[in-house]
């Protein structure tokens, strides 16, 4: 058997199609969902009479209501359809989006019908324990022990990422409720050493308040409010999503206490940088609160060396008795980890996934990825405090649904609503997720879609993974292109054509720049133009034969990250310094067609052309 | 024409129905959306080939793909329907759910195929700007100033709450950065003076900082984090949501600077206590952040008297220079407002409405509703700060789908991630709705869901009016029939049974009590059994006759309040006393069906005789 047949043949009945190939099977399936629903309606008591009558149906008046809403329907679909984006289409290489799956619009669309609200067991008596369900699927995807870790769904990765910072908050301020109320359980720590215990040591600690939980959460940042003192800083990658911003706003931390750390060529975060970070905070006596890394950035789609940050925090504990709460933004990339993780949910030695997926036709030889820099990134999940991963990005599944997945769930006491040992105090507990977390009011058919769609999909190379695959190797493949490419004839005259880094995952940054052209306004001018005509917003969207995304690349967010790529293109040393902002295109690769080779072929030229045409046009 | 009748015709074609009565009509609208959007997939670019082949479609791999599809759904499906509330039956009377617009449903499905992202307007070019739309339908309704106003849906009521407080504390702190940065703009006042500015003086006072705004917020609390000596205590009834502790914390701010008031015998915050303890805090010189009052309190839908809370604050700032911020949580009681506003949007007089909503049959004219007390309340919408609204209640659309009101946009500049007077900096800035919002990422979907609704329904007297009137109607139904009933003959002997109090809005709470017993533990054990069998988890949902809710109202939270129920229950005021705590059914009268005459007749036989039997078995 063909194994590369075979995935692209799977992946094709996942999703409605590029030309809705898929559509009468999805009609078909979604009439049995409605049905399900009418007749169980008619089934609840049958004994009762209907209350609207066939003769009223026949009244003007209703038929009036009838006729206006088909006519807000047509106009709410005329909308849709005028100005869209067509992620469906190999031609649309731009935002994080693409085809959902088929399956999880169907299961959210039959979950609705009975308008669960998952922030109480009552309310979503179906729906809640699936969020149990799909948050421990999460939990343990991302390799957490599945009897200690715990995880949900929320409406969004800010509010995950928020979340996680709650988290971080409030378990640092413990010890010092302890040191005023028992005082014995922390004697002989400084305050220093207050602000430096191990997450698993308060944890631990919180183990022996049970019978104080109330007061220990009055004298702590739940009961007293934020004091900075006690508090220490935030530590994010130059490359964070603005949602740490607002999250440390939200939190009453301040931006103060926010600091960036500077990433390297790769729009890593640079890991030397981090170290000496830090190591200035300790000889002031200045406690880490935490430390994010993302998995998947939102711009390049890098992956920080988690790894490395890990074994940093075990090397200050172990040296300087220092600790801080470690956070992995994985909204992006966190699906990306079924690709390492075989049937029996083992995270695969590097050489046996490597095999594996060429030999699957996941990833084609002659790709380099994973580097081994990724795959331990990957690897060192399992070792966070806490993680935010999107199923409505890598999960294909329909917005809103974010999610999140800790690995100790006894942190849930801090943050809950509740007293001590939520998930002791009886069964039904855990069932009232909105005491558990920032939401409360939460749709059960988002979860329902997830669920759907991790029963169809297994969270592993056989599954998420030849999706997630199918999207690395297609943006591989559009990098190599590119790089095979270089320089463009237009007009008779060269034009260089650069990406901007090997991709870490999916995304490919990219420019244009004549030959000769050292002026980098001019260059980001062009790049303006080319996405003015290739954006999913202004003119007719049918119209367009290429969409994607831009983005500014500054030396205020990212140091001079960005020189290299500016002179790969020609523009002077000097003029980066200068201006210190390129701009450039930004193609999400997440379409699920474009790993086959057959589609990448024809898109690849028909991209190419359009490029050229562009082109031709912009520098006339 | 008989008004009455047309009302009755109107709501029910607005509704699935409670035996699907309008589901072919449904399908058949549904049925012309979904094919809307396969034949937009299949005409962008119709010159592209399709991916996925007929012969690919018939392979074995495929099929196994398609009949997994359908497994998975059918076994969600099953799970629904096994346990779903049946909340679009009469006989669903119990949490704050009800059957939900037909064309909502719709809507929302509709906008899903094409899966906006309402974060950013290149991710939703069709449906952000129907949020800025509804937005403003909302902020219209609750009777701001459209032209200063502004508005935007949330995940859900908690996280708009969030967002209100988050408003208050920001631009509580800007004086105090005012004054380190400009002082010359806050010469002569003190800090008590500072903490005590009204919200448009310090609109008016950001006004002049645009140049510096990035300096002004770092200096704020946003980049310094929560300073407890500026923040002042933020007042809130003790029927608040459970959602104002979580604020409290995630904010920052801490529950020691949360203060709960009495409230008084009808669960209104009692104002006499409210101005008493505000003094009380002017004599400290600790300032008030802000008071929230609760429009249709979750437990009892009970409706603080807003307007008291204004002329309050009036007084205070006209008396004392003191003043603070006003935050009404209407999640549930907001669209209520529809009732007051007549078809040119004017809040109408008291008899005039009161005319209208008897001619036009919303309201039964032995029907003492609305009393001046809940009128005055609803008209002092118009001059809070902000207001919680949550289209997902009284909304009548699927979950997820709250929202926020404010009545000077020019506030959005303090909890922005960007420079000051994002809605002057350009067209295009008011699209980027998640820079300005608490959430991220967010489904454009549930956005199209309001919209619809409110292009179908009128936001008046006419529309929603009709809706949430027949809802309150009956409630006071409900209410009255209880009270006419007040006695029931169980296994010959006589059972009391009473509602807690005249409904504000359409929450009617009851507890039955056998004649001669005063012990509160005995009633609230009884209460608990005819709630387990009455509960909508628990046995197959299919064959209960009645589903209802409860709660327990605690001498913790409400201080004597409950007293007087308990007591005309038959419990000693001793009881009373020493227990503290009365457990009652809580029925949320949603249904858009209950105050149909004919309805409401047969149903409450079916309920009295439900609950008769229910108590001869528990009493036997």
């Amino acid at each position: 058997m063909d194994p590369n047949k075979n995935l692209i043949t799977d992946i094709n009945a996942l999703f409605l199609g590029p030309k809705s190939e898929n559509g009468d099977f999805f009609k078909d399936v979604l009439i049995n969902c409605v049905n399900d629903h009418l007749y169980w309606r008619k089934d609840f008591h049958p004994e009762d009479d209907p209350i609207i009558s066939y003769m009223e149906k026949e009244q003007p008046s209703y038929k009036e209501i009838q006729d206006k809403t088909r006519r807000v329907l047509d106009s709410l679909s005329s909308k849709l359809r005028e100005t869209s984006a067509p992620w469906h289409s190999p031609r649309y290489l731009g935002h994080m989006n693409s085809e959902i799956l088929l399956s999880s619009i169907l299961g959210y669309i039959t979950a609705m019908f009975y308008n669960c609200n998952n922030c109480a067991y009552e309310g979503s008596p179906a729906t809640t324990p699936l969020e149990i369900e799909v948050g421990m699927d999460l939990a343990k995807l991302l390799g957490f022990d599945a009897n200690k870790a715990w995880g949900h769904v929320t409406c969004d990765g800010t509010i995950a990422n928020m979340e996680g910072l709650w988290y971080a908050r409030n378990i640092s301020s413990l010890p010092f409720a302890v040191k005023k109320l028992k005082p014995e359980l922390v004697a002989g720590k400084s305050d220093w050493q207050l602000s430096n215990m191990r997450v698993d040591e308060i944890l631990d600690l919180a183990g022996k308040l049970q019978d104080i939980w109330k007061e220990v959460r009055n004298n702590s940042v739940t009961g007293l409010g934020v004091d900075e003192k006690q508090l220490g800083k935030w530590i994010v990658p130059q490359t964070k999503h603005y949602s740490w911003v607002k999250a440390a706003d939200v939190m009453g931390i301040g931006l103060q206490n926010v600091i960036d750390i500077q990433v390297d060529d790769h729009y890593r975060m640079d890991i030397d940088v981090l170290e000496k970070t830090i190591n200035g905070l300790i000889e002031k006596q200045i406690p880490v609160l935490g430390v994010v890394a993302v998995i998947g950035t939102t711009e390049e789609g890098a992956v920080d060396h988690l790894d490395k940050v890990v074994a940093l925090r075990e090397k200050f504990e172990k040296e300087k008795g220092v600790s801080f709460y470690i956070h992995a933004d994985a909204a992006y990339g966190g699906y990306g980890q079924a690709i390492f993780v075989d049937e029996n949910g083992k995270f695969m030695d590097y050489d046996v996934c490597v095999k594996r997926l060429h030999d699957d036709g996941l990833i084609d030889k002659d790709i380099n990825w994973p580097t081994t820099d990724i795959y331990n990134a990957y690897k060192a999940l399992a070792k966070v405090d806490s993680i935010t991963i999107d199923p409505h990005k890598m999960g294909y599944v329909p917005y809103a649904c974010g999610g999140i997945a800790i690995k100790d769930k006894r942190m849930v006491d801090f943050i809950s609503f509740f007293a001590a040992y939520v998930f002791e105090a009886g069964v039904m507990s855990p069932m009232l997720v909105g005491s558990y977390i920032l939401e409360g009011s939460k749709a059960g058919a988002s979860v329902a879609a997830v669920w759907v769609a991790h029963q169809l999909i297994p969270l592993n190379v056989t599954g998420y993974g030849r999706i997630i695959g199918a999207s690395v190797n297609g943006a591989h493949k559009f990098y190599n292109l590119i790089n095979k490419t270089k320089t463009l004839e237009i007009n008779g005259k060269k034009v260089r054509f650069e990406a901007l880094t090997d991709p870490d995952f999916n995304i490919v940054d990219f420019a244009f720049n004549p030959e000769g052209n050292t002026d980098i306004e001019v260059m980001n001018n062009l790049t303006l133009q080319i996405w003015q005509e290739s954006s999913a917003t202004g003119a007719p969207i049918l119209k367009k034969d290429f969409v994607t995304s831009h983005t500014e690349l500054t030396h205020d967010d990212y140091g001079d990250a960005p020189k290299d790529m500016a002179m790969r293109l020609g523009i002077t040393a000097d003029q980066w310094d200068k201006v210190g902002s390129i701009r450039v295109l930004r193609s999400c690769v997440l379409s699920p067609y474009f790993g086959n080779p057959k589609v990448t072929e024809q898109y690849w030229d028909d991209f190419l052309d359009n490029m050229k045409m562009k082109l031709a046009k912009l520098l006339k």
